[in-house]
């Protein structure tokens, strides 16, 4: 085996070695089955327990009842975007979207789409989504609120959820959930891709509240009604075995080794803080979210000398630091922190920087 | 590693075994990079080096120019069921179907929900879809025509294609894609769930045909759009990275283990007449399709005596023959001979039958 890397890729990202190890270790044999995990039949005993063990440690670490059901869904976040208001959004009713980046305004392009009602109760696009927008008013009337929890572009990250009454919110939480804990109460739906904190790209985790399923209507395609993967434990047809087999392995991990969310928001807010201090210090580097809603997830940033960027994402490279270019449409630099990125790599990250400082500064 | 199983499952299905090792054998590192392929960017040159030459191999395969498009998206063929009409079939035009099983009456199904207009040109539901319908006469006005080119449940296929004119063929081809050679010159779109001939569940293999991709409308949903895909290289938002990973893997062994869809389509050939002889020269088995749609794929038998057909199962599986119970809606025993399945499985398998017979008959 070769030398694993630092990686702050923002998704596909990380995951934790040990899971890497088991998967390696019984991919031939699953589980004494003589077949790979590829080759189980997802109408096997086999891939029950896998499945609903997934669902069941969703279920604890959000520490949420009966009232939410758990679906595992294809087609990224992306098409949630689609799904959302095509499930939950009639024609007579409007939608408040909260306008945070690039996501959200797809989210409400998509919604636009299908013809429906959108607000855009606020947005941050004034200072390019560099903030949080407050102090927001809702319309009571609204079918949900829609928010994203977290933004990967430009880093930032809703500290708490704003207050929407009895209306319900639905969150983009595709790249902090299980980042720290979450109060599920005041939403009805959130949707996460999996490739930044749970797992490999190609599965989606859904949880909705059960009430807002009797929202669906019954003429929409089978493969895009919440309540097909619901009535039918999220297999009406073949599911992403492998994907949700490596969630299951990922959530086992933050419960049995981290120990669940509060500590892992512990050792998030740890890991950023780290980062964030360094920037601070440095006249060399800054950080380019508004301070109170930088990102425990994504932190982006600069160079003061802007021409040295691609330099020092070389030279990180170079060093075993991988995956710290900004998104394309905004450029600079970005580590991801995601869960399975460990305070170590922090540390290696800072301390590169420092260096590179040092000998360009 | 324990013992490997012969896996007869009607899929997720049987893998090479040399393909399972390859991934096996670099989870950790994937081609130098320090990282696990579950980890890699989907938009980085390692992972662009995987999508285009998989989608090079499919296109050298099945022996097409640049007439076609070659696309991977998310859902499975039943997302294929909506997406095909949405795309392809404008509401003042009439599309054939023809119903040879489940399958085919979902994918009808959905094109009804759509409110989209079918005809379904020809069914063989009089005899419980155990024959493919011939002599059909086709619209020649349709959109298209849908046929299904292997149908699981029953172990019927197509052993030439209907002759529709300048009516472009749409097929769900997912259970017996890359079995034998394809003439595509008739097919303005083919659609395969990975999870039998190809790969991993979790990926979709769509063919298309570029003139096709002009009647997508507008307003679709993106992530619902083929020209998204066509257009995005299918990596609009975040592919199923892994699983296009081992479909790329697959189509190398079928390349250069095999050597290519003439060889597989004698191997697939071999096995089933195997098999298929043994049924009929046997009086306790007998196979269940007419024997001229016999399916080189799936071979579906029944026990004269049913009531020893659970125990048949039971005892095949203690002798490491796994998968052989038939579809839920229809009983009895079936054997899934796709590609990865050698022609050893299927010794074995005869050679257990003969046991069992000699036990029990």
């Amino acid at each position: 085996m070769g030398k694993r890397i630092y990686n702050f890729n923002p998704g596909p990202a990380a995951l934790p070695l040990s899971v890497l190890k088991e998967i390696q270790g019984e991919f031939l044999d699953f589980r004494g089955s003589g077949m790979s995990i590829t080759e189980v039949s997802h109408r096997s005993t086999l891939f029950d327990e896998v499945i609903n063990d997934a669902k069941l440690r969703v279920r604890r670490l959000l520490q949420f009842g009966d009232d939410h059901e758990v679906l595992f869904i294809q087609g990224g976040a992306s098409l949630q975007f689609t799904m959302v208001p095509m499930n939950l959004l009639h024609d007579d009713q409007v939608a408040d979207y909260v306008n945070t980046g690039a996501w959200s305004t797809k989210a409400i392009k998509e919604a636009q789409i299908l013809n429906k009602q959108v607000r855009v109760s606020a947005s941050s696009e004034d200072r390019d989504f560099t903030y949080i927008p407050k102090d927001i008013s809702f319309n009571e009337a609204a079918a949900y609120v829609h928010i994203t929890s977290n933004n990967t572009i430009r880093g930032t990250q809703w500290s708490s959820y704003p207050d929407t009454g009895s209306v319900p919110l639905v969150s983009d939480v595709s790249s902090d959930i299980m980042g720290r804990p979450m109060d599920l109460a005041p939403f009805g739906l959130i949707y996460a891709g999996a490739q930044k904190n749970l797992g490999p790209a190609g599965v989606t985790l859904v949880v909705i509240r059960k009430d807002l399923l009797e929202r669906v209507p019954e003429t929409l395609p089978v493969m895009l009604k919440y309540t097909t993967f619901a009535t039918k434990n999220s297999m009406f047809n073949t599911p992403p075995c492998f994907a949700i087999y490596v969630v299951q392995l990922v959530l086992k991990w933050l419960e049995e080794s981290i120990g669940g969310l509060p500590k892992m928001g512990e050792i998030n807010k740890e890991k950023a803080a780290l980062l964030y201090d360094y920037l601070d210090k440095s006249d060399f580097y800054w950080g380019t979210a508004a301070k109170e809603d930088r990102s425990i997830m994504n932190v982006t940033f600069r160079l003061t000398e802007n021409t040295l960027e691609q330099t020092f994402i070389d030279r990180a490279l170079e060093n075993g630091l991988a995956g710290l270019k900004g998104h394309r449409s905004v450029g600079g630099c970005r580590a991801s922190l995601y869960n399975a990125v460990g305070l170590e790599a922090v540390k290696a990250l800072v301390s590169f920087m420092a260096d590179f400082e040092r000998r360009y500064g």
